[in-house]
C-alpha cells in the first residue's frame, strides 16, 4: 500500500528523462505494486524563463497528461487558506481513487491498466515570499527563483523582516522560542516521519538474496580454449535461478532498455517474464503484469527505476549495450555522489549495489558500427570516488559467474561488469576462475613459459583482448619458442591502481612482482588505452608499459578487423613484442615480416569474403604452436 | 519554406530526449522559420518488445500528440497500394495545412502558435518482408527486427528468394539488370536528391560570421591583478555584438538550458531576445517569437537544436553549467564520431564548430553544492579523436575573448571553453592575452623570478587554479624570496599532449624547455588531476610532475574552502613546493608550519563567519609580497 508522492517542477518537466518517465505507469501493476501520485507543480517559471507547460492552453496540458495515462486534478490559487482546503479535498478524492483502483485490481481481479490520478498544483512562484523588490514584481515571476534579494541594504533588511514576520512566528513559538507543543503534536511520529520512513532508508528493508551456488552453472572447461561459450548466456542461466529463488520475496529484478533477449539473457525472461501493464495481444512474448524483467527503450527511465528499486531495499542488474550506457552518465554521477556522501551518514544502512552489465561491447558490433563502439563509460566511472566504484572485465564465462555472484553480494557500490555475448573460447575451469577472480589479477601459468624471468609481460584485460593476447602468445610459441613470455590477466581493473588510491589496488611489491621492474609490458586492454596509463603511472615499470586498446577506429566490419584497425590484434601484439624486447628486432626480422604479410592477407580476405581468415576464426589455444 | 520531415520510431519515442523534443514546436515561428513534419512510425515493436505508444488506446495516443501541440493524422493499413494512396492524400492535406499556417503567419500577421500537423503511420513491423519463418509469425511482430533470419538453410534460401522476388525485379530492371529509364526518371534530380540537398551538407550554406574586433571588448588591465572582472560577462558583451552584426543573416544563436542570464550572458539576451512562441503575458522578460537565444530546460533538446543548426550551416554557442553538460555526453559522442567520419568524405563541406561554454564551474558553486561539482566533461571529450576536439581554459576575461573569437572562426571542431562567471582578479592586458592564447601555453614572466633556471615550476590551467597558483607564488615571494619560481599557464590543454597525439601538442623540446627536465612541477588544474598525467606521461619530466585538482571533495561551502578541501588552495600549493623542492623541507620548516596554521585559521573563520578570511578574499597580486 505504499504511496510515493512525487512533486515535479514544471521546469524539470521539460527535461528528457522526466518527459519519458510519465510512461512508467504502463509498468505499474495495481494488484501487486504500490502507487505513485505525481504532483506537477505548475508555478510557471524556471530560473529566468516561463515554463512550457504553463504557457500552453489548459486543454493542451490536460490532453498531455491524459495522453500520458493520467487523470489530472487541478488545484489552483494563491490564497493559502483556500488552497489548503482545496489541496486537502483533492488529496482525499485522489487517495480514494487510488484505493478504488487497487481494490478493483486486487479484489475484483480487474487487470486492465487503470487511469491513475495526478495533481496539477498551480500556484505563484515564490508564493508567500516578498512580493515586490526594488520596484520589480517578484512573487509570481521567475525573479523569486532561489534568492529573491541578496545584498542586505536597509530596505532589503526591512523586506526580510516583513517576510519572515508574515509567517507569524509569535503564534508558532513560545516566549523562549520553542515550537508550541500543540503544533509539534501535529507532526507525524516515528516511522511516519519522512526522514525515518524505512522506504527512504532502504538498507533497513534489505534482505540478502537467496543465491544458488554459481558453480552449478559453470561451463565444463577441460582445458584452455577447448570449448566455446557465450558468457552472458551462462550468466543468464544463473540470474534466471536467482530470479526463481527470490520470487517469493519480490526483491530482484533485471532492467534493460529492450535488450535483455538481444544480450542473451533470455533465460531470465523465461523465468521472470517482462513487466507489461499496457495492452496485451495474442502472440505476445513473455509479457505479464507480474513480470520482473523491466524493459522500456529509455536508458534514463531504466536508471531511474533501478535507483528507486535499490534505494527502497531491493536488488537489481541493469544490462545495457556498452556504447549507450553513456546516456546515463550524468545520472550515474549523481548516484555515485549520493553513495559517497551517504557512506558518512551513520544512520543510513547500505543498500544493494548498482550492478551494470555492459555487453554488446565495442569489439563485437558486427552488423552495427562506429556509433555502437564506445568503451568510455569505464573512464567515466573512474572519476568518482574509489570507495564506491568497481570495474570488472571477466575474460570468460566462468569468471563472469564468479564476478556476478560477488557483485550481487556486495553493498553500497557501483559495479561495472563488461562481458561479451558472442561465442568465444573459454579459458578457466570453475576452480581456476574462482581463484583468479578472488585475486582479481594473476599470472596464467599455463599460458606462460617462464620461471620467474620473462623477456616480456603480455598483460590483458577484457574478453577480446585476452583472446588476442593468447593467440599472440600461441603464435610466439611456434615462431619464437625461446622467447620467455609471462601472461598476466586482469579481471578487477582497480588492482592496477596504487593501494593508496583504491582499496583493491596492489601494493607496489605485488605489482612489481607481476609486471617486473624492467621488462617490456605489452598490455592489451578492452577500452581507451590511456586509462591503463592513468592507473599505473606511479608504478616502477611504467616506463616500459605499452598499451593497446580502442582508439576510435571503427566501422561495420568483421570482429577481427576491429582489432586490426585498433592494433589490438594478435599480429600487432606479436609485432609490438618484437619491437620492444631488446635484441629481438634483428633476430625476429622474418617473423615481423610474416605478421606484416598476415595483415595484408587479412585485408584481402575480408574484402573478398566479408568474413575473417580461417586461421583467425578457427584459432584456439594451441592452434598455431601445435600445428 | 524548408520542410524537415522527421520519421520517429515508436521505440525511439520512448527515449527521454525524444519525449522532450516534441515541445520544440513552442519555439518555432511560422512567420520566419521553416516547418517540421513529424511522422511517428507506429509499427508496434522494438527489438524484442511491443512499444508503449502502440499499446495505449488510440484516444490516449491522440491526446498525447495533441498535448504536445500537434494535430495527428493517422495513416493505417497493410495493403501497399492502398497505403500509397492514403499517404499521398494525407501528405497533400498536411502540406496544405502547413502552407496555410505559414500564410496566416506571414501574410495575415497571426502571431499565435499554430497547431502543427503530425502523421502517425501505422504499419506492420517488417512490412512486406517474410511473413512466417520457422513456423513463427515474423511480419507484424518484433521478430522482423533487423534480421528476420540468419543461417542460410535451404528453407531460408527459398524464403529469401520469394521475398526478393515479391518486389518483382523483372518489372524494375531490364535484361541487363539496369533500372528501367522510365523508373529512374521518377527520382528527383540535382539538389532535390536527398543526399545533395544543401541543407544536408550545411557547409555549402555556411557564411562566415561578421565578427567585431574582440579587442574592443577588452578589459583595461593596467597591471596583473589590478582590476576585477567577470569573464563570461565580458564574453557576453562580445557575443551580443556578434548577435547584432549577424542579425541580417539570421545565422547566429545562443543556446542554453535556461541559464543564459544566470551565466552572465544577459547582454546577448538584450540584443537577441529569447525565442518564445508559446503564450506571452505582460511582464515577460525579453521573450519574442523572433528571439535568437534558445532556452528550454533540456540539455538534450538544446544539444539537438544546436546540432541541427550547425549542420544546416549556421553558427552557435551552447552555454551550460559545467556539471550538467554530462547530460549530453552520449549525444556528444555521436556528434564527435560524425565529425570524425565526415572529415574523410570529400564532398562534405566543414560546418561551424560546436562551441560549448562551460561555466558555473566546479570551484564556484557557492549556494549550490556537491551535486553541481563535476569537471569530468573534459575527460570525456578527450576520449574522442584529437582531430575534432579542443579544450580551452582561459585564465581571465581577455583570454576568454581571444579564445571565443578563435572558436567562432574555427570549423568542424568541438570546442570546449571552461570559464567562470564570478568576479576575479584579471591578469593580462589584451596584447598579452593575444600572445599567450595564440601559443596556448607560456611562461608568465611577471609572475616568475628566475632567469632560465627555476627551482620549481608552478603550472596552472583554469581560472581558479591560476589564481591560487599566483597567490602561492606571491606568498613564496614574501617568505621564501630566494626560491626561484617559474609560472607556466596553460590555456589550450591540448598543448600538453605529445605532438604525435594532437595537432596542438608541443614538441618534446618545447615542453622540456617550459617544464624543465628535472625540476619539480606543481600543477594546479581545474579538473580531475589524472587527466594531466594522462596527457603528459610520455614527457621527459613526468616523474617530477605533481598535480592538484578536483578529487570529489565538495559541498556547499565558501569558494576558498572548495580549494582547501581539494588541496588546490594557495597554502597547499606552498606546502607542495616546500615538500618537493630538494632541500627546502628543512630550511622552510617554519613556513610549512605557517601554512598549516593558516589552514586552521581558515577552518575556524569560515565556521564562524560563513565567509572566507580577509587575507584570502582581499588577496590580489602583490598582496602578500608587498605587505
Ligand atoms: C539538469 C539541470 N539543468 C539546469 C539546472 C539549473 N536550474 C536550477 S533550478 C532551474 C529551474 C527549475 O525550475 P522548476 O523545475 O520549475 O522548479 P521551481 O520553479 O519549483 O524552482 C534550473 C534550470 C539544473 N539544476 N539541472
Ligand atoms: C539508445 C539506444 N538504446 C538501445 C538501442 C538498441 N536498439 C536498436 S533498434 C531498437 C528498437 C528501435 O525501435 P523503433 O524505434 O520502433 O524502430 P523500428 O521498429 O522502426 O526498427 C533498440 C532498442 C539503441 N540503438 N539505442
Amino acid at each position: 500500500d505504499l504511496l510515493a508522492v512525487c512533486v515535479v517542477g514544471d521546469g524539470e518537466a521539460e527535461t528528457g528523462p522526466l518527459a519519458a518517465a510519465w510512461h512508467s505507469n504502463k509498468f505499474l501493476n495495481p494488484a501487486t505494486d504500490g502507487a505513485v501520485l505525481p504532483i506537477l507543480h505548475l508555478n510557471g517559471y524556471k530560473i529566468a524563463n516561463p515554463t512550457v507547460l504553463a504557457r500552453v492552453s489548459r486543454e493542451e496540458l490536460e490532453a498531455y497528461l491524459r495522453g500520458c495515462g493520467y487523470r489530472p486534478y487541478f488545484v489552483e490559487g494563491d490564497d493559502p487558506a483556500r488552497m489548503h482546503q482545496l489541496m486537502a479535498a483533492t488529496l482525499d478524492k485522489v487517495l480514494d481513487e487510488i484505493e478504488e483502483i487497487q481494490h478493483r485490481a486486487r479484489e475484483e481481479g480487474v487487470v486492465e491498466r487503470p487511469t491513475w490520478p495526478a495533481i496539477v498544483l498551480v500556484t505563484p512562484k515564490g508564493w508567500t515570499g516578498p512580493k515586490i523588490v526594488d520596484g520589480q514584481q517578484v512573487e509570481g515571476t521567475f525573479r523569486s527563483h532561489q534568492v529573491p534579494f541578496a545584498e542586505m541594504t536597509d530596505e532589503h533588511l526591512k523586506l526580510l523582516e516583513d517576510w519572515l514576520k508574515s509567517y507569524r512566528p509569535e503564534e508558532l513559538f513560545d516566549e523562549r522560542g520553542t515550537l508550541r507543543p500543540e503544533l509539534a503534536e501535529l507532526a507525524p511520529k516515528g516511522k511516519r516521519r519522512m526522514g525515518d520512513n524505512p522506504h527512504a532508508n532502504g538498507g533497513l528493508l534489505l534482505r540478502d538474496l537467496e543465491l544458488p551456488d554459481f558453480r552449478d552453472f559453470a561451463l565444463e572447461v577441460p582445458g584452455p580454449g577447448r570449448v566455446s561459450g557465450e558468457a552472458t548466456k551462462v550468466m543468464g542461466a544463473f540470474l534466471a535461478e536467482v530470479m526463481r529463488l527470490n520470487a517469493p520475496y519480490r526483491n530482484f529484478r533485471l532492467f534493460s532498455p529492450d535488450e535483455a533477449e538481444s544480450n542473451r539473457l533470455g533465460a531470465v525472461v523465461d523465468v521472470g517474464l517482462r513487466r507489461w501493464n499496457a495492452q496485451l495481444i495474442p502472440g505476445d512474448d513473455r509479457l505479464s503484469p507480474e513480470g520482473r524483467v523491466m524493459e522500456i527503450l529509455s536508458e534514463h527511465t531504466i536508471e531511474g527505476w533501478v535507483e528507486g528499486y535499490l534505494l527502497t531495499g531491493r536488488h537489481a542488474v541493469f544490462a545495457s549495450y556498452e556504447a549507450f550506457i553513456h546516456i546515463v552518465a550524468s545520472m550515474f554521477n549523481q548516484y555515485a555522489k549520493w553513495l559517497d556522501v551517504s557512506e558518512e551518514i551513520s544512520w543510513r544502512r547500505p543498500v544493494a549495489s548498482l550492478n551494470y552489465l555492459l555487453t554488446s561491447h565495442v569489439w563485437r558490433q558486427d552488423h552495427n558500427g562506429f556509433s555502437h563502439q564506445d568503451p568510455g563509460f569505464i573512464d567515466h566511472v573512474l572519476t568518482k570516488k574509489a570507495s564506491v566504484t568497481r570495474v570488472y572485465l571477466p575474460p570468460d564465462a566462468n569468471c563472469l559467474l564468479v564476478i556476478t555472484d560477488k557483485c550481487l553480494r556486495s553493498r553500497g557500490l557501483v559495479n561495472v561488469i563488461v562481458a561479451g555475448k558472442q561465442p568465444q573460447p573459454q579459458w578457466l575451469d570453475m576452480d581456476s576462475a574462482i581463484k583468479h577472480c578472488s585475486a582479481g589479477i594473476g599470472i596464467w601459468e599455463w599460458a606462460s613459459n617462464e620461471e620467474g624471468d620473462p623477456d616480456v609481460v603480455m598483460a590483458c584485460a577484457g574478453d577480446v583482448p585476452t583472446m588476442e593476447t593468447l593467440a599472440a602468445v600461441d603464435f610466439l610459441r611456434k615462431y619464437l619458442p625461446e622467447l620467455k613470455v609471462r601472461v598476466v590477466n586482469v579481471v578487477d581493473l582497480m588492482t592496477l591502481q596504487p593501494q593508496s588510491e583504491h582499496p583493491h589496488g596492489l601494493t607496489d611489491k605485488e605489482f612489481d612482482s607481476l609486471f617486473t621492474v624492467d621488462k617490456p609490458i605489452i598490455f592489451a586492454y578492452h577500452g581507451y588505452p590511456w586509462l591503463i596509463h592513468r592507473l599505473t603511472y606511479r608504478r616502477t615499470n611504467h616506463g616500459n608499459l605499452h598499451v593497446r586498446g580502442y582508439k576510435e577506429e571503427g566501422t561495420t566490419t568483421t570482429p577481427f578487423d576491429m582489432t586490426v584497425r585498433n592494433e589490438l590484434d594478435r599480429f600487432s601484439l606479436v609485432r609490438d613484442v618484437i619491437d620492444r624486447v631488446p635484441g629481438l628486432a634483428q633476430r625476429a626480422a622474418r617473423i615481423r615480416q610474416m605478421v606484416r604479410d598476415l595483415h595484408v592477407d587479412h585485408a584481402l580476405y575480408i574484402q573478398e569474403h566479408g568474413d575473417d581468415l580461417p586461421l583467425v576464426k578457427e584459432w584456439t589455444w594451441g592452434y598455431y604452436s601445435q600445428s
